[in-house]
Parts: structure tokens; C-alpha cells; sequence
């Protein structure tokens, strides 16, 4: 049996996530993968941290912080360390790196992931800001130290889009890259279709968790917007910029254009797609309407849908949860048990 | 730069796309995975055996066969021998199995198999009927002499379905797999309800290649059920036979059917699933009417879909071709490199 001991820097949905899986299927994990894994800390911004490198029983910080909202209510030998402590002197071998993403800076998580890739620890993060920003870079100094730099949970949460397209697709040729991106655009655009006005469903998406309180990065197309450029990056092998995708949101769109489409048996679909061609790339988000047989006319709430457009393959299509406490922490276990594999 | 010898066994539609991508991405092959595969031997029934232990041209063999249905019209050191011939005394690393599938006695390719593992040889095999019938005993095989057992072509042709759930998806906890696994009776379906009568549309399908002559495998649903035990085996991990997966053509389906679905909304399609309940495994496939809302309802011609409903991620679905012969050559190719992976 392996063991490996992880840092969790936040304890959001993802983390939580993570730490119920761990607490359900750890089990199961390790006699399946004969890998344990082990939390040894816990570093929040405004809800406390606590370190302690026998590792701590991910059901006792569960139901600690959902009774306390506090994760330094947990005994722990090591109370209020700080993200660098953490990453210099803790005994993790795998930095779980999951603070609220900047996708301007990209910052504070792109500095703590460098900080713990120069310190030799694997880093597993569902962060788009850095990995849109600083991919390159990151991964560069990832291969450099022998570590890995897990980004799976950053583009449609636990469906395995990015593994399948590096792993699976990639000499098939992948010329385009397309589809539904963002969950909560989707399900605003499924509620309105259904007869909500945009308000209403705005307010029910940010009800069920899927919108941000300030939800302009997912209406407005910065969120799908990133991930095309991480897509770029890591399946077209193209550096891609913010700037160079064309956006655009979908909140001029009214309850009228989306009957009018509907009485012609059309669809409103907040659709992505980035492609390289011999002498460029180019990327778009932008909400378009789809004939009803279309297959991304069916993809309806949070659910996502990527297309992979290959030489060899033709389309081939995954359709899965892009958002979810669980599903996200699993995005996080598949790199950590992919961590595991390249041990072996 | 590795290299691998192949000997392949069948020339018909997936050795020749196998023998396409050789001969136009063999470059790219090599350069991406360090791997150079050589084909060294073709095995035909009646289109003649060559063997060179020095390899051939892909484009060579390619070009003669298509001028003259022979594959002996190429020149080789040694020609006629049969398969044991080539299984024993050629120096081919992976025996590549592509002859015509028997779902009821999986022979003779199942006997070259067993005698390719006993070899040591690997072994790539795009035939269903050994695999749904002796997998565990030909894996256990495989895996006792220390070489692999390639599958991935069994199921959906090139769309690496297979992979995906046994090395993406299996820790999310697999229940249930259902689709459209049969590329033939959807693309009938979908002209029929384009207007088409059934016996118009499965001539169609003949003529595009999908059907065979004699279309009782694929319209009174024996393909599929065949898939359906093949995924039971290798993603439920639960053997189970032929006999036991409740099967229903779509012989019996007729124009007005279809119309009279149209009519409120929904469309025919052959949907086949396999679940695993705490106590035992049930399986079926049949025709059935699905909402026109319905994700699998806009999966059409012989395009094939499957979804994974899993424990942690909910459902996955994973749309790509189910047959075509470049295709289901790229089947092979990705696990001719996956044997490169595990060789390193």
C-alpha cells in the first residue's frame, strides 16, 4: 500500500467533495489502486487551518466544518499555519490546490502552485485562472522536478474531457474542439426555454449553487472563455489569450427570442468552440441558435457536452456533469490516482 | 525508437484502415510515441498469405489489394503460409486478429488467440464473438504470460469507449452502461423515419458497407447483445452469456410505427443496456420509443452512443462512430499503443 498525503488549500465544494469521497470510497480506493490517501492539512483564507502529518479522518472534518463552519475546530497538533508553511514545511507530498479562481491574475493559487512544484510536490489543481494564464510555464516546471501537475477538475468538472482527449483522442488528429462549457448558462438558458424570464432563472441557478453571487464570468462568457483557452493549450497545443476568444454573453437575450426560436423548433445554446488551422487558431463563445436535432440541442441544465473534431476519428462527443461537489472531487481523484500510477 | 512486428490475421475492412493509418500517420506515430509498427505478415482465407520477417510497405500492400483482390500479388520471401504457420514461426510481436466474428462458437478465432497468448505474443483482436464468450479465460491467459490482450475494437469501433470506462470511469463505480451499440439498425431507424420503408433502408445500409449480406446479426439485435455481454465482462466485471440478455429485432417495426411516434413527438430507436443490481445482472435490447428531447434521440445514421450511469459522476455519455474502416483501425493503433505504454 501507497500512501500519499495531501495539503488541501481551500475546503470549498471541491474540497469537500474530495474529502466525502475519500471518507465513502477510501476503502474501496485502496484496494482497488493499492493507494491511500491521506489529508494531513487543511489551509482556508477566513475559516481557519489546521496540520497534522499523521493526517486527519476526512468524516470528522466533514462533519466539523459543516457544524462549526470552521475547520480549526478539528484537534489538530498544528493550528493557523499559512499556505507557505504549509507548502515548505508540512510532510504533504501532494499539494491539493483549490482556492477561488482570478481569472485576470491568475493569483494568489498560480504563486502557491510554483512555490510547491520548487519544494518537489505534485500538485493537483481545479483552478482555470493559472492554468489559462501560465499552463507553459507550469508544466515546464512541473517535468522539470519530476513531479506531476494535475489540472483534470479545471474543464468540465469530474468528466474526463481532458484525460480522454490527451490520452485517447490526441492521434486521431483534433483539429476543433466545441461545445457546452459553461453549466450555469446552460441552465438558465434550459429554465428560460421552459418559460422563466432571465431573472427567475438566474436566481434559481445561483440557489442550486451553480452561479457565483457575482455570476458575470459565467453570463458573460469569461468562464467558457477560459476554458477554451486551457483547451487550446492542452489538446490543440496552442497558446491561446483571453483576447483572442471571441465573446459574448447571453444576457441581451430575452424570453422573445427564445419563443421565436422555439416556434421555428430551435434552440438557444451557449456554444463554444476553438480550432486550429494550418496557419492560425481562432475561438469563439457565443449564444447561437440549434436546430432541435442538433446533438447539443438536447444538453440541457448543468449538464456539459464537449465535441472533439478529429482527422481520423470524425466527432466524438462526451457528455457529463461540468460542475457538483463530488463529481468535481472526483476530477481531483482521477489525477491523484493517475499521481499513483506513474509511481508504480 | 521501438519497434513492433505485426502479423496481421484478416485483411477485410479494419486490417486495411489499420494498414491506411500505418501508411499515412506512421510518421506522425513515430514521432509522437517513439513506436515504429511494421507489418511483417498478412494472413488472408482466400485472398493469399505473405510473410516478410523485414516488414512491408502499408502503401504497398494497400495498392496491390485494391488492383488485385490478392494480397500475394505483393513480393515476399514467403508466401501461403497459414495461420499456426505464422503464430509459430514468424517474428511477429502482436498478433493482430481480424478475422470474421462466429458469436456462437467465437472459432477459429478464439483457437489463434489462445495459441498467439501461448506464444507469448500480444495479442489486438476487433472480434466479438472469443471475447464475449472466453474473456476471462484469454485475459487470464494474457496476463499469466506477461503480454497484452487488446479489446478496445470490439465495442464502438474506434470511440475509445472501452477505455473509458475501464480506466477513466471504473472508480466513479459503474451500474449500469445503455445506447445504441449497433450502427446498422440506427442507421435503418433513421432513414426510415426520414420516410424510407425498412427494406429500402437496409439496402442503403448494405450498400454504405454497415450491413452485412446477410443482415440477421445486426437487425434481430444478436450484435448488440453480443456488445452488451462484452461490457457486463470488462466494465460490470460480471460474466454473462449470450442467453441471458433479453433480445427483441427491429424486423418487426414498419412505417406506420414510426410515423405514428413522429406523430406526438418521439422516435424509435434499438436501445440496449446492462445493469448490476446488489443481486444479479439483467440485460436487454430492444426497440423502444424515446421523447424527441431525448439525448439518445438525436443520435443518428451509424453513429453509436453510450452512456456510463455511475456513483459518483451520475451519467457520461460518450457519442463517436461505431464502425468505418479507418475507424476501427484506429481501435487497434490505440491499443498497439498502449502495448508501447506498458512496454516502457
Amino acid at each position: 500500500m501507497r500512501t500519499y498525503r495531501l495539503a488541501l488549500i481551500g475546503f470549498g465544494n471541491v474540497g469537500q467533495g474530495l474529502a466525502t469521497i475519500l471518507r465513502d470510497q477510501g476503502q474501496m480506493i485502496a484496494d482497488k489502486h493499492g493507494a491511500e490517501y491521506r489529508i494531513v492539512a487543511v489551509n482556508t483564507g477566513r475559516h481557519g487551518s489546521i496540520y497534522n502529518p499523521e493526517g486527519f479522518d476526512p468524516g470528522m472534518l466533514l462533519a466539523a466544518y459543516e457544524e462549526t463552519q470552521r475547520i480549526d475546530t478539528v484537534p489538530a497538533p498544528n493550528i493557523g499555519w499559512d499556505v507557505p508553511q504549509v507548502i515548505y514545511e508540512s510532510n504533504a507530498d501532494v499539494i491539493v490546490e483549490l482556492t477561488s479562481s482570478d481569472l485576470l491574475s491568475g493569483e494568489p493559487a498560480a504563486g502557491y502552485i510554483r512555490a510547491a512544484l520548487r519544494q518537489d510536490r505534485h500538485v493537483v489543481t481545479t483552478n482555470k485562472g493559472p492554468i489559462a494564464l501560465f499552463y507553459p510555464e507550469l508544466s515546464a516546471a512541473a517535468a522539470e522536478r519530476g513531479v506531476m501537475l494535475g489540472v483534470e477538475g479545471t474543464v468540465m468538472g469530474g468528466t474526463p474531457l481532458l484525460r480522454v482527449g490527451r490520452e485517447l483522442l490526441t492521434t486521431a488528429g483534433i483539429s476543433r474542439v466545441q461545445g457546452i462549457l459553461n453549466g450555469t448558462t446552460n441552465y438558465i438558458l434550459t429554465r428560460m426555454a421552459d418559460g422563466e424570464s432571465y431573472k427567475s432563472a438566474l436566481k434559481e441557478a445561483q440557489e442550486k449553487g451553480y452561479a457565483e453571487a457575482n455570476p458575470i464570468a459565467d453570463v458573460d462568457g469569461y468562464d467558457a472563455a477560459v476554458k477554451l483557452v486551457i483547451l487550446s493549450n492542452l489538446l490543440l497545443g496552442v497558446p491561446l489569450q483571453m483576447s483572442n476568444v471571441e465573446r459574448e454573453g447571453i444576457r441581451d437575450l430575452s424570453s422573445k427570442d427564445i419563443v421565436r426560436a422555439q416556434k421555428v423548433g430551435e434552440v438557444w445554446k451557449m456554444v463554444g468552440w476553438v480550432e486550429r488551422t494550418p496557419e492560425m487558431v481562432r475561438a469563439s463563445v457565443k449564444p447561437i441558435r440549434l436546430p432541435a436535432a442538433h446533438p447539443l440541442a438536447s444538453v440541457n441544465g448543468a449538464t456539459n457536452a464537449v465535441t472533439f473534431v478529429t482527422k481520423l476519428l470524425g466527432d466524438v462527443t462526451i457528455v457529463g456533469p461540468g460542475a457538483g461537489r463530488v463529481e468535481t472531487g472526483y476530477a481531483v481523484l482521477s489525477d491523484l490516482l493517475e499521481i499513483n500510477r506513474r509511481m508504480i
